[in-house]
């Protein structure tokens, strides 16, 4: 839109020839063709983190689980359903990428059996049998490119020991910083318009933000981005000396 | 806005004084507070079938499970996220009303435990217990108001055998008539704005509608309910003779 386009033209392009990767949204792991196991994501948080990176002439691909959100303006859009279908989407993207930001809410097991049409009723109890799914982050955070630093950064949302919880995913996933969710506040998380996070990095540091528009959180996460991006740069100077 | 004011101001009141129960969207049925079963409905049909009672001057309630939509206009707005709290709200408004559309998508089962926190990853592979909701239209079947014709309509949305399970559904649950979708054709269904329904009635007719908005749908639904509310009327005078 008109608005969004003035915006960009207001911006300093400061992920010009970047290469950035956006998850975002709930992941559906069906039980049929019409039940399946989810969460509540709406996917405002990755879309605005692809909002924002666009906005600042970043190359974005944005891989979304289903969202009712439009595309936003100058990225290109990969929907996809499951995790597996997520993964399959993302690992391929993920080599060419320079920073890899997973905002999605994938869903951490499936139905083990899936059926090819409704299931009627079930009668009074039954057990299904649940499998744990593939785990993107880790899988990047195992498959960096060699040869140059790629960015990668996830988020963790959680309802008890947010810190430790968030600390123990940063450091197992190898990635460059978290973003930590309580969602038990209120204005934060799931379908929210605003987020109140903390970003935990790798020397321990965690920085506590006030309740910002989730568009305001991811300023402050391309801005965490572009420091990394740079960061990289000048290793690789440092090391061709 | 001002497009719905001026619609209903070209509107006849058809349905003035009377009293309408619609129901929408899908159910939220929780494992722990981030992830639970659910359906792809989007509640755009029952939104819309709300939206047209109001133009026509119903006193319309809408019960709705989770969904991304605004508030129809003059439409009196409950909003509930399981099939038990879906319940509640409509069996506590049911008796009060003249006609009753249920078009939610509610889910048949609920994983029978829900943990207060986010479980933690599982193991390889997991079971978990599912109990069957109550039936809400089964029940609003059952317990219809004496000494006046309450007019109960159903949704049936099916990928395989449409018009047998519909026809089940349509006698077993005492409706009046039944909407049924068939969800393998495109353009139909959950999510989409557009939807190709057969209505049918208790009498064995089968009424097969073109590829139409839910909103044009939402039109059809809402005559053939004013049908049976003058039917209902015709049947008290007669009797009252």
């Amino acid at each position: 839109d008109i608005l969004e386009a003035s915006r960009r033209l207001l911006t300093a392009p400061s992920l010009a020839g970047r290469r950035i990767l956006v998850s975002a949204g709930p992941t559906w792991e069906p039980f049929d063709p019409v039940r399946f196991i989810s969460n509540p994501s709406t996917g405002k948080m990755g879309y605005a983190l692809a909002t924002v990176a666009a906005r600042r002439s970043g190359e974005v691909h944005l891989v979304s689980g289903p969202s009712t959100l439009a595309a936003p303006q100058g990225v290109r859009l990969s929907k996809v359903v499951t995790a597996r279908e997520m993964q399959e989407s993302v690992l391929a993207l993920a080599p060419g990428m320079d920073a890899i930001v997973m905002a999605a809410a994938v869903s951490d097991f499936r139905p083990t059996e899936e059926a090819p049409q409704k299931i009627k009723k079930i009668a009074g109890e039954e057990a299904v049998r649940l499998t744990r799914n593939p785990d993107i982050l880790a899988a990047l955070g195992r498959s960096r490119p060699g040869g140059r630093h790629q960015v990668l950064v996830g988020f963790a949302a959680e309802t008890e020991n947010l810190i430790e919880n968030a600390r123990e995913k940063l450091i197992e996933k190898n990635l460059d910083f978290i973003v930590a969710n309580n969602l038990t506040q209120s204005g934060s998380g799931f379908g929210s318009d605003t987020n109140q996070v903390k970003i935990l990095d790798r020397d321990g540091t965690i920085t506590e933000l006030p309740c910002l528009t989730k568009e305001e959180v991811a300023e402050m996460v391309m801005d965490r981005v572009e420091q990394q991006l740079g960061k990289g740069e000048h290793d690789d100077a440092v090391r061709e000396d």
